[in-house]
Formats: structure tokens, C-alpha cells, sequence
């Protein structure tokens, strides 16, 4: 039986598995005796003290965190400062650590989130108390270095495709009199992953999406609405898919472009309806749009198998990897073969990953800026693969869990995140 | 065995389940060895004598409508105008109709639609071509008159459901620190049938969405902005259901109410913005906002067993119905109990049906006007029960049916709608 305790902790934009990953990290921890504090809200509540005693749930309510979206225990956008600005802040997490005798901290998130895992393995030998410190991926925008994948993005992936393919079908379904445009927006403000896995909605050449508008191209107003048009006269409608990161000459988002609210303000959020009035003042063409925001990311109905898979993979490797007495490390994914698709969970280094940010392969977006290349489809078709529905009640809405999140007592003064 | 054809057309907007009823409108016809044309976008394809032979398609593909969304033989946006304005029209109709042998019309549609039927049953008579036809009901608005629910409208009400609950569980994870309020937007422009099934995401008092906003109920500001601050403060965050329909106290849509484009013109669509900006400016909320448009009315991987099962059984009524030589008639659905919910398929007159509209009642509107009450509950929970997913690809795309929709040969002068 190993002796101190593992603490947990999700961070940065949720994703419908990151409660896959916190699931299997319990479980895992459960097989070999050791106890799992969560940190309510991310490295906030690890700062605050404000921990969560997750031996007080049930196996089944653990369980069910499998199929359960959001993050159970509260997730965060808090960014440490350096440890050069702020090392008290280090200071405070070794000591909350040491109060509660954390042996082992895995800290749940994308790119900052590594970084700060990173500086926290780092500090805790400078600070006399070592302490394995585990960065698990997840993030939907995919960004994250080594791992082949992120766990979060097969899911988003799915649902976005599986969205264009039906939005697609009603559309055209109407368009001999009615809608001839739609325009559906997706996340991925820097790259364009989940903008190229909407491409995987199409299986043959000409299917829709007709038109994907990539953050890694810059807006061309003129080609695109040549595009519109001849795909108009060509199927009879234009299925077009923005990412939410498309730019226009001047650098400037489409999305902060043009449209201005009530009181003058350049209006945020929204390349979609940016686009959709461009073709209707440009062509004439009748549109309608769609953003579905928080909707693809949330999604765990529609969940990739594959992705929950590996989003509990990373879960349960985080554990073996503290366990062994490894630091400053992530599970990362790797494939070992396209077809047929394999992969596995391997460790590697977070200096390897931190501050690092994969960007979508040049090779991935067809020649003409508006579609994916066959490399492309070989890499994410495999990532949307099978289906892990979750358990629906009587009254036809999901069995997700909420915990019951008891707080672990407190040992120390009380830190104010605020005040720093 | 029976002589003459049977015309299937789709109307209006389509919905998940639409393909529903013309699978069940074809199987049913072919028992009976009734041949099965279809008019290619809706009663356009009528007019213009472009019809499909649906006898040139195989039996999977038939029965793979059934888990298809959009319209598989294109739907319109056409309204005929009345008898008196141009009765030429419906004579072309008869025309077309006497050229194919077609002796039943099954108009599957709304309430325009069911007004359509109407006339047509009518001048059949005074043409001396007797045809049988029988309104089919479908929309996802749920406002015809008589029956219990419209086929399509289960299945966006889950959908919306179980959207609200997922999309609430990402902000709740991230409140502490991120997007305090969401707004998602949906579909209802005159009534807020769909906006009443987001309720259907709370288990339990207190649970998300906090406040719905109906199109029936005049938009107060000052009073919303109470609401919102006071469910931050109670519960860290905020959900809030939009109808598209929403009007402030001047009459006018909050989606036209505040935000002009690039070209100062008023921007058509968004409430869920408008409202989210509100927030923003005057609350000072971080805020996300959602308006899946389409998504939501086509999600065929989330249809509601119930809905997708009524969609099958109005098709195969009303098949029987014409072939036992009924007309003007429109297959209901009628609920005999709701615990255990049950119901069954009866005619009712299209005269009662035609241009009317079933209002939400007041009595499903809470007394703050944000919220469903029990009697709405009551009505609404049976109708998303159950789960009857599409068969995916291995490719984890769902396997919708795409139809040859091969084309009758024409016998009539070419007749275009454009020019009347």
C-alpha cells in the first residue's frame, strides 16, 4: 500500500471525456489503495485549499463520470504567473501539498496547463518536498505536442462532422426554394483541427461541406464568394463550415469585422453571421447560419469511442506513471499504425510539450485553401470512430452524474487568489 | 390488388424524422401493390410534373429512410394561393394528377400545408377527378390543431434538452473563473413550444436552464437583467433559453433590436447575441452564447424514439386511410393517458386543421414567466422518451440513405412556377 495521497485536478476549457480521464485516474488510484483529493476549480481550489475528498463517492457515481460531460469537480482559466514573478504562489501549492501529504499531483489540461505542471515538478525539489507531478492531456483544439492526438478532440470531431453531414441533408432538402447558404461556425481560434475534421462529413468528392474556411488561410472575399456561387449552380446549395480564428488581409477576425451591437461596439463572436450577410448582400442568396459554441464541445452523447477510450487511457497510465515514481511526464498518445488504427499510451517528457503548440500540417488543406487532403482524412477518420452513447433515464435525457464534492477539511490560513 | 398511383410530397421545413413517414408511406403502399411517385420538392415537383418512381428504389434504401434526416425527396417553401385567386394552378395540379394515374395525394406538411390538402380535396371533386388526399402531419413548430404533437417536434425537443443539459454542465465547471452566462437560442417564432422542452434538462427545481425567455411572454428587461444577477450569485452561473421569437415591449424582435451589420442594416437572426451582450454591458458577465439553427431540427442521431415511432405510424395510416377511400383527412395523433403515456392514430377532418394554430397554453408558462410548470412536464416528457439511434459506419459517420430518385418520364407541356 503506498503511503500520501494523489491529487487531481482538471484545467482549462472542458471537454465531454476529460470526466473519462477523471474516472479512470479514481479508479486507478481505488486498485492500489490510494486516495484522490480533487481540486475544486482547477489549480484555484488547489491554491485555496479548497479540496475535494473524492473517497466519499460511490463506485457508481465514478463510474458514471465515464460517460458524464463537463468537469466534475470544476475546471479554471487561471494562468500561474512564472515562478520568477510569483514564486510564493509555487510556495503555496507545495505547502497546501504537504498539509494534506499529496505525493502525486496530475494536473488535467492542454498546453499552459503543461507548462505549469511542469514548473510545479520543478519547484518541489527545490522546495525539499518532492512531489511527482503527471500533466494528463485533453484539450478540443488538438494543439497539444508529442501526443499524436488530444484527448477531447475525437468527440468535438464527431460531432462537428456528424452536424455538417445532417444540417447538410435538411438544406438541401430546401434549397430549390428556400435556404441555398448555410454557414456553420466552429471552434479553433489559432489552428484549424475541428475545422478540417467537419471535412470528414463528406465521403465522397462534392459531398458537403462544400466550403471550409481554415484559421491558416487568410479570408480571400472575392474567391470565396466565386466559390459560393458556382457551388450554388453546380449542387443547388453550399454547405461552408468558419472557424472562428478566419482572418481577414488586415489580420483582423471576420468575426470582429463588421457587425456593430447597440452601443457601437465591435461585436464578438460571429465569423458565421459575418459570412452568411456577406453572400446574401454579394450573391443575394437566402442563408441561414449556425454556431453551436459550448454544444460541440459539451456533446457526450455524441462521443467518439475511440476518443473516450483514450481520454481514460491517459487517465489510468497517469496513475501508473506517479506510481512508478516518474515526474514530470504525460501520457501521451501514439499511433502505431493508420490502418489498421492503433495506438498506445507512452510517457514523455513536459519540457517536451510545454509552451509548444501543434499546429494543423500545411499538407492536411487541399490545394484551393477550402477542403482537407486525403493525409488529413487518414489522420482524423480514425479519431471519430465508434459511438459510447450514454445511459438515457426513462424520461429520455442522459443519466449524468453530478458528485457530491465533500470538502476536505482545512489545515491552513486562508489564501485569497484575488489579493495576489 | 388496387389501380392508380399514390403521390408522397414533403413540405415546409423539414425535420428529423420526416423520412420517417415516407418510409412508412412506401412500405405500407407496397404491401398493397400500390405504386409510389414523389414529387421532387414538394408541390413544386407536382406543378412542374417532376416526379420520382420510387419503385426504382431498393428495399434497404427504403427502409434506411427511416433513420434519415432532411427530405429525401426535397421539401418546399411554396404557398398556393387560394382557389379564387388561381384555380389555374390546382387545375395544373388535377392535369398532372390525371396524366400519372394518381389517385391518392398524401401531403406531408404543417399547417399551410394541411390548408393545401384542403383545396386540393376540394377541386378533385369539381374537376370530376376524384382524388383522395390526406393531410400527413409533420412539423417541429408542434402548433397544428387537433393532434396531441406534430411528428418532428419530439425529436427537437430532445435534442434542445439534452443540449441545454450538456452545455450547462460545461459552464458550470467553468464559472469560477470563466463564462458566468450562457444563452442558447431556438427555434419558435410564434410560439415557444421548443423553448418549453429545454425545461425538460431540469431534473429538479433549481437545475439549468435558469430562465427560458418565450415568445408569448413581452421581454422586460430590467426584470430579466434581476434574474440573471441574482442566479449568478446563488449558483455561480446562469442559463438561459431563447426563443427566436422574443419581443420587447415596442413589438419588435430582440434578434432585430440591436445589432446592424457591416452595411448599417438591421441583422436578422440572433437573439441569443443581443441578450448575451445585454448581460454583458450591463451585468458585466462573461458570457457564451449558442443558436444551433438547423442543427437542431435535422440531429437525427438524437431523435426521440416516440417521435420517430408517431413519424412511422402517421405514414402508414395514412396510406390506409386513402386505399379505404377516405379523404380531406389528416391522421392525428390522439393521447389516451400520459402515465403510462400512451396514444393512438385517428382521422380527423382537414377543415378543422387547415389555417389554424395551436398556441402554447398559458397554463405551461410558470407564473414568473421563466419557467415550465408541471402541466407542461406532463405533456412534454413523454414526448423525447426513448432512443432510437441511426446504424453508424465504420468511419463513425452515420449511414444516411441517399435515394437514385430516378424521374418519371413527363406527358405534359412544361409548366414553370416562375412565371405565374
Amino acid at each position: 500500500m503506498a503511503t500520501g495521497k494523489l491529487l487531481y485536478a482538471q484545467s482549462g476549457g472542458v471537454t465531454a471525456v476529460i470526466n473519462a480521464t477523471a474516472c479512470a485516474v479514481i479508479q486507478a488510484a481505488r486498485r492500489k489503495g490510494v486516495r484522490v483529493l480533487a481540486a475544486r476549480n482547477g489549480i484555484i481550489g488547489a491554491l485555496r485549499e479548497d479540496l475535494i475528498d473524492t473517497a466519499k463517492e460511490t463506485p457508481a457515481a465514478i463510474a458514471a463520470l465515464r460517460h458524464t460531460p463537463g468537469g466534475a469537480f470544476g475546471s479554471c482559466r487561471y494562468k500561474l504567473k512564472s515562478l520568477e514573478q510569483d514564486r510564493a504562489q509555487y510556495e503555496r501549492l507545495i505547502e497546501v501539498f504537504r498539509a494534506h501529504d499529496i505525493r502525486w499531483f496530475l494536473y488535467n489540461g492542454g498546453n499552459d496547463s503543461a507548462d505549469t505542471a511542469l514548473k510545479i515538478s520543478e519547484i518541489g525539489n527545490a522546495l525539499g518536498y518532492p512531489i511527482a507531478t503527471i500533466g494528463v492531456p485533453k484539450t478540443v483544439d488538438n494543439d497539444l505536442a508529442v501526443t499524436d492526438c488530444c484527448p477531447g478532440f475525437g468527440s468535438v470531431a464527431k460531432y462537428t462532422a456528424v452536424s455538417v453531414q445532417e444540417a447538410s441533408l435538411d438544406v438541401e432538402s430546401m434549397c430549390e426554394s428556400s435556404t441555398k447558404v448555410f454557414v456553420i461556425e466552429v471552434m479553433g481560434r489559432h489552428a484549424g483541427w475541428i475545422a478540417a475534421a467537419a471535412g470528414l462529413a463528406a465521403r465522397k468528392a462534392g459531398e458537403p461541406p462544400h466550403i471550409i474556411l481554415f484559421p491558416e488561410i487568410t479570408f480571400d472575399e472575392e474567391k470565396f464568394l466565386a466559390r459560393v456561387k458556382a457551388t450554388v449552380e453546380r449542387v443547388g446549395y453550399c454547405t461552408v463550415v468558419v472557424s472562428e480564428g478566419v482572418k481577414n488581409a488586415e489580420g483582423r477576425f471576420l468575426a470582429e469585422a463588421g457587425t456593430r451591437d447597440a452601443f457601437g461596439h465591435a461585436q464578438l463572436g460571429g465569423a458565421a453571421p459575418v459570412i452568411a450577410q456577406l453572400v446574401k448582400a454579394k450573391l443575394g442568396y437566402k442563408y441561414h447560419w449556425a454556431l453551436p459554441d459550448y454544444l460541440q464541445r459539451s456533446a457526450r452523447h455524441l462521443a467518439s469511442k475511440v476518443d473516450a477510450d483514450q481520454a481514460y487511457a491517459v487517465g489510468k497510465a497517469a496513475v501508473e506513471y506517479a506510481l512508478e515514481g516518474m515526474n514530470a511526464v504525460m501520457p501521451v498518445i501514439v499511433r502505431t499504425s493508420d490502418r489498421p488504427y492503433r495506438w498506445k499510451i507512452e510517457p514523455a517528457p513536459l519540457r517536451k510539450i510545454a509552451n509548444r503548440e501543434k499546429k494543423l500540417p500545411p499538407s492536411f488543406i487541399a490545394r484551393d485553401g477550402y477542403g482537407i487532403t486525403a493525409a488529413a482524412r487518414r489522420y482524423l477518420e480514425p479519431l471519430i470512430r465508434g459511438e459510447d452513447p450514454p445511459k438515457y433515464g426513462r424520461d429520455g435525457i442522459p443519466e449524468y452524474v453530478r458528485l457530491r464534492n465533500v470538502p476536505m477539511g482545512k489545515k491552513l490560513p486562508v489564501y485569497s487568489i484575488e489579493d495576489k
